[in-house]
């Protein structure tokens, strides 16, 4: 049996409060996503502005975060959002969800609005609300340095847990994000940082001894499955790849298939090698890196270490997409102004993906003279001095942190938006990697690549090859219920909370797997279609919560993603006929009526308490 | 007979009084530097920190500001230093002081402390405290410009008078200025923006339609001598280098002569030639502009349109001195580079000197290993990311924005300090322009090269030509009678306010014009050594409040200007002989022991009221 441990402070009140989540809850939600989305449905009150004290924050681990291995040590953060002005997920690795779990609690709830900054401090089952007036206004990285310096730990971030907010948070920029230790990890999507910003809440610091293994009930059976799973992710292809350089692998890979973005979605960057995984891994990265007890370790920290670009004394976490998105996506193919630029949106403490869109929208507003901006693609001395503006609203940033979605409908050119639900989508054209026709855009979350992964088909392979540009009825047929599918198992993958790497492997069956862990650990009797159904239970309390703000229900395809793509190897292809006639057939697998779950669903999945929302 | 009016705000209680000052005491003291000295004297507590409600601002005109024509729209800010822990006075040009008038006022004395940021409004004769909370932790050029909108003015600065700090004021940097209008001008040195900071004011705005004119005795001589002056200042040769090049027509002539100090005066900086005025005049300069109603015009804009120190959408104020300081003395000669540089101080609201310095010790010291910091000479990148760091105190530069003294004193290495009295010094060396060797370290705001400017002589040859190296007996007695009277004479131009350009043209005598004016605005009977007098009583006031607080009595001069200057023109010179004989001298001219008014002095000075700080 499964208890989960939960603490509840109001900012407002300056109170905490403990709080134990039961094993028949547990079941139905897991943790992170899933329980951090079901507890928001019924607290936060429908129609809140997300900046308001009435929002909350769900700081979330999950049931299985740091006790197994591969991919475990994830947390997510679930609240409203102030891009999407509906829920949102987003989470980071690193080893704050470790942490959290160790000094006692397994989740955290923030209410309320502190009347002058705080950080919470949790340390070993005491809790306290501190001041943190010393650390407003500064960055990501000196922030988490301060936390330990004054707080008596060493300067080693895999010491304690810290989630601390940037300028851009403090400053309520929409889609400010949320700095993990160890190193710039960020749960960045959606604006959370500015709900902390908010709240004026710069951080949350846990340590603590508690042993996360003495409360899983048959340790033999459990380190069994365990130790089998590290074997199958390390021995395999894909595992190396990762470990070597990181998510950038994909840079290449993607841009040879045609489906790599450019210019904001209207046009093909030229040779990307010098932005790609294996050109940065020979000249920049300096050192290598995993979140908590994870073998796949696919974090390369680069430097740029000197020129007009240099980054001083410190080093950058990069990643496939932010190098998209703050290179090709704004025409720079310059590495070490990308560096210099992920650095900055790390530092500031802002969603790279986001930060790039909005930059993409502001060049193509600039370019067609709607926006009076002296900017242009690759212009990367603009671009970063935009990255400072933005974290502080200064002038023109203050437009521009209003987010890619605002500026477009302010400057009446809406197809500059290219996105959902309000949140610009990350590094794959959905015309030329279809399965993302309906993955972005029946996301959630909006604009997303995390809630189902159609990359792992049709690049990877895995588990079998799928034709990227084929949208013959089969082909549509087959996406829909990949799509369908793949959310499900990653609603439960964020709510374990886990990474989604050891699913690009095909010799694991996540959800099989999950099972057998979760019944180890708890004494479950869980099976893979068990698993997947509290995925789509998940998936649909989101959906809900949608319905019940009367926003974004309906999905939607960008006019741009119906444009054919213009150069490259998927040129003429456009993102029409899998949308449309995939949305129909997406529908009916889920028993929605037009984005809707009927009641009958719900009743299905044992939501029927949420009727009243229909 | 001069009335001078001033508007008293205390900010702790939220109100106004209004003051007039009679003519007695501006015979004694006119207004800005000598008026704000003699209040702050009387008013300002002994042993205040700077930062502490309890110290004030005088935020002062002159009797002439804005009436007469050539280099008189000036304002001088007094107040006691953060960064000399003394007295200090600072001033800007454009038209802050215009506006001030027109609004009303001659003066504003800010006072106490507010509870949430706010700006003071004046709009004839009105003025009022308002909200600043959105303004807060915005560079200098967004403030102003929505200070402009807010208060429905169109978005030109010349249509009021906006004073602001940036950043680096609310953050408390020792050296922040205050940026007034049109465009960038700052009251830089001595750190008052901080002092600003410390009060929660962000900004003070005026405009109104007092005329100024209404107020002069004897229009038809007020205006005769008026335009004999601007016939004679723009007949001149000096006139048409500045009216053309601006102060940076210096950067080659300083060099030639080997008095521009480079590498924080260890060594000489080779070819200047791309950083000179007439280069960056060349090549970056897009606009000419000149203070309210000056014929010199001597400001020149600059712009930095593409490449990687792309300066995005404005234009760069810039001088020699900032050239310098961020330039030579950090060894940095890419002037793409230094403009950025200048630009980012300026929006960030900070004294260029002082950041100079400051910079110049760090990175002397990172280089002796002495501070763990990740920069080098010329190290563009590095210098530009540190200025942001300091402006928001984040990480190393909590530590920089305390200033070189600091610094130098922190890492044990006092003697990569250059400065007096706590300020670093410009961009002379004075073992190569030896009258620097008295003026900059018997200035009373300390390291400063506007309380007497003894290039006048050694460069310009205005009155007659003075050897710059010449320190035998008589060389030294000429310089030590040149700074005491310069000293007298510009104390009395930063009283009334003027700038100092036109002392530099040879068919000027200051002191005769000056009385001049005032006596047919204000139907005084001055002559020159009336003004002198003035002049000289305002220097002991200053220096009475150095001996008030027990702090920087003594003139020193730094251990490095005792070696000898290692390169170039005056190679081999050292500045010790010229400040140990010198200041002997100069203590006899002054009437002084050890750096201290006597009791006589005082007496003959009119300033007996002040005996008891003896």
């Amino acid at each position: 049996m499964m208890v989960f441990r939960i603490l509840r402070a109001n900012l407002s009140a300056g109170e905490f409060k403990e709080e134990v989540i039961r094993d028949d809850l547990l079941k139905l939600f897991l943790g992170g996503r899933g329980l951090g989305s079901y507890l928001a449905l019924r607290e936060v009150p429908r129609g809140v502005d997300p900046l308001d004290p009435s929002n909350k924050l769900y700081f979330f681990s999950g049931p299985l975060s740091g006790v197994a291995t591969v991919s475990s040590s994830r947390l997510t953060v679930v609240g409203k959002s102030p891009l999407t002005l509906s829920i949102t997920h987003s989470n980071m690795g690193g080893n704050s969800s470790y942490w959290l779990r160790r000094s006692g609690y397994d989740g955290l709830i923030v209410e309320g609005k502190a009347e002058e900054p705080v950080y919470i401090y949790i340390k070993d089952g005491e809790p306290s609300i501190r001041p943190a007036k010393h650390l407003w206004g500064k960055t990501t990285g000196s922030s988490t340095r301060q936390l330990l310096l004054e707080n008596g730990f060493p300067p080693d971030e895999t010491k304690a847990g810290i989630m601390v907010i940037g300028p851009a948070g403090e400053n309520l920029v929409r889609f400010a994000g949320i700095r993990g230790s160890d190193y710039e990890r960020f749960a960045g999507r959606g604006g959370l940082g500015s709900v902390m910003g908010s709240k004026m809440l710069k951080g949350v610091m846990a340590w603590g001894t508690r042993r996360l293994m003495d409360e899983v009930v048959d340790k033999g059976r459990f380190m069994k499955i365990n130790n089998e799973l590290v074997r199958r992710v390390t021995s395999h292809p894909t595992y190396q790849a990762l470990h070597s350089y990181g998510t950038n692998v994909l840079m290449n890979i993607i841009q040879s298939m045609g489906g790599l973005p450019a210019y904001n979605f209207t046009g093909r960057a030229g040779d990307v090698t010098p932005v790609s995984g294996e050109m940065i891994k020979d000249k920049y990265v300096v050192e290598t890196h995993g979140c908590y007890n994870c073998p796949i370790a696919c974090t390369q920290m680069a430097a740029v270490k000197a020129g007009p670009f240099k980054v001083p004394g410190d080093k950058i976490k990069y990643e496939y997409e932010n190098t998209w998105a703050l290179g090709p996506n704004v025409g720079d193919l310059e590495p070490d102004a990308v560096l210099k630029l992920q650095k900055a949106a790390n530092e500031l403490g802002m969603d790279t993906i986001s930060l790039g869109n909005t930059l993409a929208t502001a060049v193509e507003l600039a370019r067609k003279g709607k926006l009076k901006l002296d900017v242009d693609w690759g212009d990367s001395a603009t671009l970063i001095d935009l990255a400072y503006r933005i974290a502080h609203r200064d002038g023109i940033g203050d437009e521009l942190a209003e987010g890619d979605y605002r500026l477009a409908i302010k400057y009446k050119d809406p197809e500059s938006f290219i996105g959902s639900r309000g949140q610009g989508v990350p590094a794959y054209d959905p015309r030329g990697l279809k399965g993302f026709a309906l993955a972005y855009y029946t996301a959630n979350r909006g604009g997303d690549h995390l809630e189902a992964y159609t990359p792992t088909w049709e690049v990877f392979g895995v588990p079998e090859k799928v034709d990227p540009l084929d949208d013959s009825p089969s082909g549509v047929k087959k996406q829909a219920s990949i799509v369908k599918w793949n959310q499900d198992l990653f609603a439960v993958v964020d709510s374990s909370v886990f990474c989604k790497f050891e699913n690009l492997m095909p010799n694991i069956n996540t959800e099989n797997d999950l099972a057998s862990l979760y019944n180890a650990a708890f004494g479950w009797n869980l099976n893979g279609s068990d698993v997947l159904e509290i995925g789509e239970r998940i998936f649909n309390v989101e959906r809900l919560f949608h319905v019940r703000e009367g926003r974004w229900v309906r999905d939607e395809l960008p006019s741009r993603m119906r444009q054919p793509i213009p150069e490259g190897p998927a040129k003429g292809h456009s993102a029409s006929k899998m949308f449309d006639e995939g949305i129909r057939m997406y529908y009916e697998l889920r028993g929605w009526i037009d984005g809707k779950p009927t009641r009958d669903t719900l009743k299905r999945l044992g939501l029927a308490e949420f009727d009243y929302i229909l």
